[in-house]
């Protein structure tokens, strides 16, 4: 696909969505509440199931019912068909959103139902997400966090740099971008006191800068996916925020992980981007060469991608997001390739829709770091905004913003939008 | 309900389904293939599908189109009608298969129908199965996994008084007994070498004897679930067999808790028992007075469930089962009550077919340990076979089958049927 391809949709040059990006995402609007999928282009949404009713989306290959696979209230069945049926269909809407391409741009009647406002519509989870699967998979993030907690000579466990560290996490919990959260309560202990626990709301709420990605097609039940197929199983990628509860999870994870501290909610950007359109950014990650890592795991080219990654805080009695971490993708460890190869490699089966994410994603800098936890050092540390506001971990009304783009040596930019959410007060003392 | 009753089906004196328990689960035949709900009464099935179409469940309240809910392949939307309609249907079927109701025990035709050998059903997995979280709630299992692995001054963690420790785990890996499962492999390490791991199949295959308890109504992200109100939430228990390899376990779980050492297959029993089949056998639990739990796990009834539970292993080259283990759901120290209080108390949000389970259920005594961790003492001591054999931990070709069942005073048994599978040689090397 050509890098100078454009649309006869406007699309505004900081724009996230532009032609060549075609993300997959379900919406609804005030019109038509029935949830169904759609791309984003611009500032606007092309609703698949309404070109598909038309036709436009006949004769792609492996997509046989285009029109009940886009009129679907998740993307699992699409995600089921498999990477040669994603890419053609992503090619053909290309293709339909061209400007040399008279076929939709000039049919006005069609082109009215078709193309909607992102402004105008509700985004709704992209899919029905069977189970949910977090790694570790930033060194720089788990040895700040082991720095902290156990002192630099210890800070990266003995299983770190051979295994990519992974636990299973809440799918009901997961909610998309603009979905507000109430603060959650929990057993606490106090420095002075540790082994006497207190219920009360966390104190220590956190946000952590993840990168999601959902599994397309599966493996049954015994069966491993290999590393060097693993890319052709991943439908694409989102933004995620982790939202952690340090208080809650520092007493409770020993020995069987983090368990209340996280469930309460994950928040992930709607649209989901291909790895199909990320696939000029990919560049090569951190070394691997000691220790090298097992058969299983060894990668011979380059899986990392470079994909910024921000995130802006509003606090509470203020009007504006300021960002408080400028991180980046390609800072990570282990790949995502990585991580579904070690999750596959005991035989565990995946499942059209699964979603996995990366943990935390740190870079080298005190800007990069990609929590509160880190940023302030676990509270000790004052994170000072412009407005004079100052932040150790997240008060209540704080809007906390995730966006994460790439930018193309040809201009344009693929990015993520948006992964929004605002700390509500507890329910509960 | 008259613990006298008698159903016109014959049901043997030690069946795990006299008409007192009426479980519930989802089954097929070569017949008809479709899956659909039924319930178990003696050897037989009796399939609601079918009783639902004939008009015998009409008029229960909250059930308000039977054959659509009992028609389906999964118990999910019957889960989600709220305990006053479990109990309701639930004692409409024990009428209709009551010695002295004429209408289903005369009607040849329907009978014919709706009554299936469970030797010809296949049964299915009852539910879907969205989320899965397994506990740690034995002390005596706890303790006995912390005298081995961190000596006996410290082998109850400090928060495991206060806390129903809990983690999540993998529900698309959860299959029905009988499935058989592929030992898996992954990276372990040696007692010589402990940071260089390498790559092999488990040789530390286990088993755990857990109950799991099914969610049937949730509760909405945000807002808990008390833990006076959480039996009205609960459907009923199966029996859980989490397989575990102890190696793979060892190497990867610190800090985020167990991975693949568990999520490559976890058994459950096809039949669903209902609290209320289980009602009469509540009994006080463990004493929670020292230290007493917080104000939100504090229970003032016998929330416990006196329920015998074995393990039986058929070894490879043998050709008898052999019991292993018998404890008793009784030692549980915190109740599935407080599992599910505790699991949302900080808003994390449950929909109905969620599965829990209470983690390992051993006992006080050496043959309640419900694991060959426990039994074999991490591999330090031979389990002796009557017919010769000895085990540490299990073989390829080994049969693992749970059973569980109460006894009443009126001297029948609500029992839970099977929870079986074998162990398959690894298909990697």
């Amino acid at each position: 696909m050509s890098p100078t391809l454009e649309s006869f949709v406007t699309v505004a040059p900081e724009s996230h969505f532009p032609i060549q990006n075609i993300p997959f995402g379900v919406f609804s609007t005030a019109q038509n509440e029935t949830p169904r999928v759609g791309t984003a282009i611009g500032d606007l949404i092309l609703d698949l199931h309404v070109i598909a009713q038309a036709g436009l989306l006949d004769g792609i290959e492996g997509l046989n019912n285009p029109a009940s696979v886009f009129g679907q209230s998740t993307l699992n069945d699409f995600m089921a068909l498999g990477r040669p049926t994603w890419r053609a269909t992503r090619a053909a809407i290309q293709k339909i959103l061209s400007k040399d391409n008279a076929q939709l741009r000039d049919n006005q009647e069609l082109l009215s139902k078709a193309l909607v406002k992102q402004a105008d519509a509700r985004m709704h989870l992209p899919a029905k997400i069977g189970d949910y699967t977090d790694f570790y998979c930033s060194r720089e993030h788990a040895t700040n966090v082991g720095i902290m907690f156990r002192g630099k000579d210890n800070a990266l466990q003995p299983n770190w740099l051979h295994i990519p560290v992974g636990y299973h996490g809440r799918a009901s919990s997961i909610v998309v971008s603009g979905t507000d959260l109430h603060r959650p309560a929990g057993q606490r202990i106090t420095p002075q006191n540790k082994t006497e626990p207190f219920f009360a709301p966390s104190a220590k709420l956190d946000y952590e800068l993840e990168v999601g990605w959902f599994v397309g097609t599966g493996n049954p039940l015994g069966k491993r996916i290999e590393v060097a197929d693993a890319s052709e199983h991943i439908f694409g990628m989102v933004l995620v925020n982790d939202w952690s509860a340090r208080d809650i999870q520092a007493w409770e994870y020993v020995p069987l992980g983090p368990f209340l501290g996280k469930n309460f909610g994950t928040t992930i950007s709607p649209w989901i981007v291909t790895l199909d359109a990320l696939e000029e950014f990919r560049v090569s990650g951190p070394s691997q060469a000691s220790p090298e890592p097992l058969a299983y795991l060894k990668e011979n080219k380059d899986t990392a991608y470079n994909i910024d990654l921000e995130v802006q805080i509003k606090p509470s009695n203020s009007s504006t997001y300021e960002r408080v971490t400028l991180s980046n993708l390609k800072y990570m460890y282990w790949s995502v390739t990585q991580q579904l190869a070690h999750h596959t490699v005991n035989g565990c089966n995946m499942q059209p829709g699964d979603m996995c994410a990366t943990g935390t994603i740190s870079g080298p800098d005190n800007e990069s770091f990609g929590s509160l936890l880190e940023l302030s050092w676990n509270g000790t540390k004052k994170i000072s905004f412009k407005d004079g506001n100052e932040r150790t971990f997240l008060e209540d009304g704080d809007e906390v913003n995730m966006t994460g783009y790439a930018k193309s040596s040809a201009g344009y930019i693929i990015g993520f939008g948006d992964c929004r959410g605002k700390v509500l007060p507890c329910l509960y003392q």
